[in-house]
């Protein structure tokens, strides 16, 4: 089906290159990995995908999809797929796809819930996060500069698709606030006032802190509330998982008032 | 300050046998890694630490610790530390410790919040789900026995001390039921009553299914409601992650009746 077969040295080059920030911002590509993923970035055109790296079953298998993809696709072995994939379990495609720019700014934030991340370094917690907001239907997740790559391999897998639906942009929660200072920004620190309880709003930017350190010194001043999540008394855990608290809180900004 | 240095064969081959689940089970002991989790089990006697392999400094850092356990410890050099280590990133410390045995049965369980975990398959999830369970005081968290096993590596070091705090179990959900006709379950699935807006119980016990095919038929016939976290009409997830929804469902249960 695929009229280019093998890995040449330069698409080799390539794909081994994108696992890399740097090189996946100068050619502004991805790599998504695995068979549902794969299926899912197919039948899109946000993100446009510019080579299908499958195996001859997969192509056989996914025939009527790759019918507006045939120029891309190349077929490889099993054992060439290994050898450029970023998964210890091998799969049976690769899809290198365009990074999306969602051209969110400041002043074009939409007024529903969104979160900020600050500083959120674990790319399974990245992933999770993203399908939590996709989960809830959160309009933006922004993140500061020194989060986790959106676009690393980690991430990608763990979001599920959800970078697909989720817009997300890079910006520094000073502007944000500053372009929109009657949204109202809640921050979850472990010293706060009880989010029970509270009558909290359908609007608002809930601001989730690094999984080490929390939420840095000049971001905390820019929050307008300060919420946390009580523990039992007998706890002996001083947090909880940055996705865990991000589900929660979110779970609990969309509960219909009482 | 400890009089045995450098790893025998023996120790060596005893230490890479803890690493199978069943080894762990002849032994009745397993392995905790890492400078804090460490340094948590050497402060406790539920679970009384057999050998403690550490290197020099880390030693020298932590004498007063090790006052009451001279003669479980051995000096090893980090190059030794990484040969029987299960972790990419070699650690300071490595701690075999006795598994504690909780006995709790069917009939003995308490009356407060409890999970039944039915096939929690990622360790990462089962580490994260046991700290969830702390953070909220959770009573007990019952696995089924096609769970991860609890004191398989990654689990331990996701858990991060949790499983020094949360009673386990391993039961079927049949048996727990039966025992204890008045206490409710609560089963979390995808068509299930919304959880908002109910009455939930301070006593109960919740049901967290599999992370690909949810809770077993078997013990869906066993759930007195079937609770569900609405998501976004736009949404795109089939599911949240198993922990992330374990982690929103005892928060909603632990929040107060308005």
């Amino acid at each position: 089906m695929s009229d280019v077969i093998g890995l040449s040295k330069n698409k080799k080059k390539y794909l081994l290159a994108l696992q890399s920030k740097k090189q996946r911002q100068k050619y502004n590509k991805f790599v998504v990995e695995g068979d549902k993923i794969a299926r899912e970035f197919l039948s899109q055109n946000l993100f446009p995908p510019e080579l299908i790296f499958a195996t001859s079953s997969w192509i056989e298998t996914n025939k009527k999809l790759l019918k507006v993809h045939l120029n891309k696709v190349v077929t490889l072995s099993e054992s060439e797929l290994k050898q450029v994939s970023s998964l210890t379990t091998p799969n049976q495609v690769l899809v290198v796809a365009d990074i999306h720019s969602w051209a969110l700014d400041a002043k074009d934030v939409s007024k529903g819930l969104a979160l900020y991340l600050d500083g959120i370094r674990d790319p399974g917690n990245m992933g999770t996060i993203l399908r939590i907001a996709d989960w809830f239907g959160i309009s933006t997740v922004y993140c500061s500069s020194d989060c986790v790559d959106l676009y690393m391999s980690k991430v990608v897998q763990a979001a599920m698709g959800a970078i697909l639906r989720v817009p997300t942009a890079i910006l520094s929660l000073e502007e944000l606030t500053q372009s929109n200072p009657e949204w109202p920004v809640y921050g979850t620190v472990l010293d706060g006032s009880s989010v029970y309880g509270q009558s909290l709003p359908e609007a608002g930017l809930i601001v989730i802190g690094n999984e080490g350190r929390g939420i840095k010194p000049e971001n905390l001043k820019l929050l307008h509330h300060k919420i946390s999540l009580p523990s039992a008394q007998e706890s002996g855990m001083e947090s909880l998982n940055a996705a865990v608290a991000t589900g929660i809180f979110c779970a609990l900004f969309r509960q219909p008032n009482a």
